[in-house]
């Protein structure tokens, strides 16, 4: 999905998200009541470029399953519009969109509850584009903090106009389902701004049809990934969800350590081996501390067994639950096909509230 | 239409562009020959915003009849879902959408053989928004002369983001349907090389799907308005298609003239005198000097009675033509369905088309 763009966001979301929705459950300023669903609409979603690896697990996805057990109404984007001009990607789009939907169900997605789509297949939202961007300056693009680092991290010498109107796809994305709440990590929250700001332009001008999505603000621990550096799948250092017992031991063998035999928690200092503990910990539901304090002089290795054993032991019954669904991907395309269907008729529905407020013959 | 979005390109125009079009039928280097429909398919159209003028009529509308009357495919987009930010003209849109179908059935257009369209009702369309945006730089965007008219006319601080990104909306507009062929005055034809640019760079990085457009050149006479300045509906200087008989025998009597008895035909230097000279010379199918000679020394009345006995004469059987199918607007409104319709169809084959190419699933 677009608003997580770079992974970071995802790791940086958690757990404590839902918590600080909880903490200021008030509208902010501006926010129109009427159009707020009746029940939270969280929109969300991964680009379909590869597996999910644990960061996301542990920053993101672990936690829309928590929220959509409390009742929360999910909504999943798989954007592969927007990624098919990554020609690497686009040849394998189906398999990455469906590895996707595989990796959603085994952190326990609940397609009976949630909506996973596919952007593509909801043409109602671009419809969108057009008064979105009539609704922001060009001058406002180019300050929008995700523009400001796509341009700063793309290897491409121009930007595209595709990344300069990121802003308006990501309103599109998250207004067209009347989404009320979006997880961002903390440092991702002015990426939201703009989304905002078009609703409130848009609702000012034309009448109350979206609610101003807050942020579901979260400080997640960020996961590492084998080598110390940001998990990515780009890096070839993330430990995939779908990763066999033996590949997650082969990988965390690998994993960079230092020197030091007694092991310690202290991310700052040491961050290699901090990372490990980290994972055993969110695998075990415990301090990283405690786990630290109990590998103790085991050294490198015995911190490495701890964390195999524990993600293995973690993830066993996702990966059972993955292993399954993976067998039968005609019910994979179903559930897609629900799912579009079911973000279809929302965006329909949205779509022509729009058209009714920007007084648009039917 | 969106590559209409100023009036001087409308009259730029002339019946002269099908002869220009003859001059070069050879393709521009960089088409895709397989990719051009059988038959030349022109895209044109008008912005839903009020009547349209006899400055439409002789510098595009006239044309558009012959070339349909010719053989070729005329598609002519309503973009009326790019006129709703403008409030005004929003309140009246579907007023504003049913009186263009009428100007252009009073002119001879033929629905069974032309397909008039609305933007709004052909979502296709703007799903080639994401992969168009994406294959133009923000420079290049920059750079488009009808962005950089855009932002030097508009009485806005701020440039908006659908203004800059119009190169991109104009590329959809025309590609969607492979429209080979758009007629433009001659300082508008840089404006449709974006166009070209993105359907020349969509078939060499995704396979061959579009036609590199060509502009159907024209050096149409400038039909001036009542006051001697650019006729404009906005400028309430314009003689409607749809005036009445009276209506334009007031309307020419308060146009303004100049002191010198004896009329000639000398757009430099009497711009006034000679632009009635010129509308009498359209209307009549004559040379404005054969008629300024004719009128002679009957002065500015004299002149003004044959205009507008000419535009009278000329258009009494339009005119006729109008009323009577205003009489029944479920006839416009189901013409307006059918044209969707099979617009419909053509954007739904290019997204498909456009699918494969790009290694999207349908």
């Amino acid at each position: 999905m677009t608003t997580q763009i770079h992974e970071t966001q995802q790791i940086h979301e958690t757990h404590q998200a839902h918590q600080a929705h909880q903490i200021e459950p008030t509208a902010v300023p501006g926010t129109v009541p009427g159009a707020v669903p009746a029940k939270d609409r969280i929109l969300t979603g991964d680009r379909p470029t590869g597996p999910l690896h644990l960061g996301h697990y542990f920053g993101t996805l672990q936690n829309r399953v928590r929220l959509q057990n409390e009742g929360m109404d999910l909504f999943l984007v798989i954007p592969d519009y927007q990624v098919l001009t990554d020609r690497d990607v686009a040849d394998r789009l189906a398999e990455h969109v469906e590895g996707l939907v595989l990796d959603y169900l085994a952190a326990g997605v609940d397609p009976s509850r949630a909506t996973i789509f596919t952007h593509s297949a909801i043409p109602a939202l671009n419809q969108l584009l057009l008064p979105f961007l009539s609704l922001v300056s060009v001058a406002e693009l180019g300050r929008n903090p995700t523009v400001k680092d796509e341009i700063a991290h793309s290897r491409q010498a121009a930007v595209s106009g595709l990344m300069f109107t990121y802003p308006a796809h990501q309103a599109a994305d998250i207004l067209f389902c009347k989404a009320n709440l979006v997880p961002v990590g903390k440092d991702q929250e002015p990426h939201l701004e703009l989304t905002r700001t078009i609703a409130r332009r848009f609702n000012e001008r034309y009448g109350p049809v979206f609610p101003e999505p807050r942020t579901l603000l979260s400080e997640a621990p960020l996961l590492l990934g084998t080598d110390g550096t940001k998990m990515s799948k780009s890096r070839g250092n993330s430990l995939a969800i779908r990763a066999s017992s033996d590949e997650t031991a082969r990988l965390i063998r690998g994993a960079k350590t230092d020197a030091v035999r007694r092991i310690s928690y202290d991310p700052e200092g040491r961050p290699e081996v901090s990372n490990l503990v980290l994972l055993t910990a969110l695998c075990q539901g415990r301090s990283p501390y405690e786990v630290a304090a109990e590998v103790g002089d085991a050294g490198a290795a015995g911190l490495k067994a701890a964390a195999t054993e524990a993600v293995n032991a973690h993830f066993a019954p996702l990966r059972a639950r993955r292993a399954e669904y993976a067998q039968d991907l005609s019910y994979v395309r179903e559930l897609l096909r629900e799912g579009n269907a079911r973000a279809g008729e929302v965006a329909d529905r949205t779509l022509a509230e729009v058209r009714d407020a920007m007084g648009m013959r039917r």
